[in-house]
């Protein structure tokens, strides 16, 4: 196996987040369920952004905060996704590249606009998301760049590439090559309604595909169809090397074969937007995992990274991660 | 004179701010002057974006956040601003309308594209701005809506629209629609560099058309060409019905003919961003002075406004105003 030149590779949507603070009673008129993802086709964004209050505009994407977080923390990311050729794909592009990570996937010059998330969080920092995927429908395999690949320890996919209809192809080039050089692939099972969309492939893909998984609680049990998080953790094990499992506030179980890692959640002052907890832990764990880590400092990283994040409103970092890692002894 | 159907109508440059957190030595090594605003073409504002961090997009635009914090106080706002034909253009319009403000002022269907503000906020959370005006430069009088102008209880410019080529005559048509309406004209001086650009001009404009001035300590010295805030203060008084100017965190003095009201700054637990402290200082007393309030109450809800926005990023009120004045007792 040759020497990596990347840590971690991304493959997702690439999204540009709209966030808005709301009340419960928005969410009940227009028919959202809370702190999940839903599908949303322009017409329907556009009636629902009218609807909404005034909003903040921050690139997004769940593999693309991760791998903005890797980076933060100072590993070599780099990410593969679609945007449009428009001023919020250049907003995109511009964040990820800014933040250090190599981001080559070229805009589509003409069709779709670029994704937009809007994302409605409400007092209870709880964040419930709307997207318009646009662009990223032409994500394909023509878009996976085996160099990249083939040179980062870790391939890191989100189940969102289930919804739109090429990026599954892509998806599967990608842990091809990755494998074929002796490097490991990884998924997050991204949201409960995805899991529902696409639970035969995803456990296929798990199963067989797959060497570390992040998923939460509500998703792993989705995966396995059961109520018990303890029976989906049992399921689990064997079928990936490691799967880091997260359960909000209560922390996260990192499970191998041998071993099981509890690991709390970090402290937090005020928990203002959820949005990218998930994103965040993983890429703690990621960052770790690729440095030689054991799987509880791993742990202790993600909870930390996921900490940050939800203290204020957005999904990428504003306080540089490295920094952070360094003052917890975690780097 | 009408009873008024709005209170107060805003007319200026229609901006998306583009916030990144950066160090002195970047402001250094871009040959920028910390806490003012610079004029920038499309070219240098490619340049300097590329060599910036990871931003955040708001909605911006001194006068236009001035009026969505008068919205958010509860009162009746409307903007003049052109924004172009693209997605930024549909992010300001939004936001300003998701607040309650009237904004009818048609996109630019050709030519530039929407007006961004690169700010860099520094660890000081001073701001430090750098504007390409793109599709405000076409704002004229014909953008000038001389009803909404008429039912307005005050029509509020700033004095960045001097910048743009055909903005001064739509500030001249306003100001002859407002008062000939028996309604007041208020200014921002807005920038110390604006002052040192149109000097002549705007002391003109104070002298002969302005009833409420805005302006800082650092404006109001340079209008009148001296360093002494006193002696400045004693140069505005008797041109203008009110002028309000503002000291940092020394606070505000609200002068008139007969009467001198210094207010002290509202407390703040911690600084983050001074992006749009002197715009929402502007939105309480303008709030005030339209809701009958006297001078000090005015300034102290102008001190309020300006306490909020400066505790988070960005120039757009994150808690809704209203319960902030209500709190205090000053609504």
């Amino acid at each position: 196996m040759a020497a990596s030149s990347l840590d971690v590779v991304g493959i997702g949507n690439a999204i540009v987040d709209v966030l808005a603070q709301t009340d419960d009673s928005f969410l009940a008129n227009q028919k959202l369920t809370k702190a999940t993802m839903a599908l949303i086709d322009e017409k329907r964004a556009e009636t629902l952004y009218a609807g909404m209050g005034p909003g903040i505009e921050m690139s997004g994407g769940s593999v693309a905060n991760t791998i903005a977080g890797v980076a933060s923390l100072g590993g070599r990311g780099a990410y593969i996704g679609k945007v449009g050729n428009d001023q919020l794909g250049q907003v995109f592009a511009h964040d990820l590249r800014a933040t250090g990570v190599r981001y080559e996937t070229p805009a589509l010059t003409q069709g779709p606009a670029t994704a937009r998330c809007l994302i409605l969080v409400t007092p209870d920092a709880q964040r419930t998301m709307n997207t318009f995927l646009g662009a990223c429908v032409e994500l394909g395999p023509e878009d996976i760049d085996r160099e990249i690949i083939a040179a980062a320890q870790v391939t890191y996919l989100e189940g969102y590439l289930f919804d739109p209809p090429r990026a599954k192809a892509a998806i599967r080039a990608a842990a091809e090559i990755a494998h074929a050089a002796g490097r490991k692939v990884s998924l997050s099972l991204s949201d409960p309604f995805c899991v529902d969309r696409h639970r035969a492939e995803f456990r296929d893909l798990v199963h067989h595909h797959i060497d570390i998984l992040f998923a939460n609680e509500i998703e792993i049990c989705s995966l396995y169809e059961t109520k018990s998080f303890e029976q989906a953790m049992r399921d689990v094990r064997g079928h990936c090397e490691i799967a880091a499992l997260t359960k909000s506030a209560e922390g996260s179980v990192l499970v191998t074969d041998k071993e099981v890692q509890r690991i709390p959640s970090a402290p937090v002052a005020k928990v203002v937007d959820t949005t990218g907890a998930g994103d965040l832990y993983a890429a703690g764990v990621l960052y770790g995992l690729t440095h030689g880590y054991d799987l509880a400092r791993a742990g202790r990283l993600g909870s930390l990274c996921a900490a940050e994040i939800i203290s204020h409103f957005g999904a990428r970092p504003e306080t540089p991660l490295k920094s952070l890692a360094a003052t917890a002894g975690l780097l």
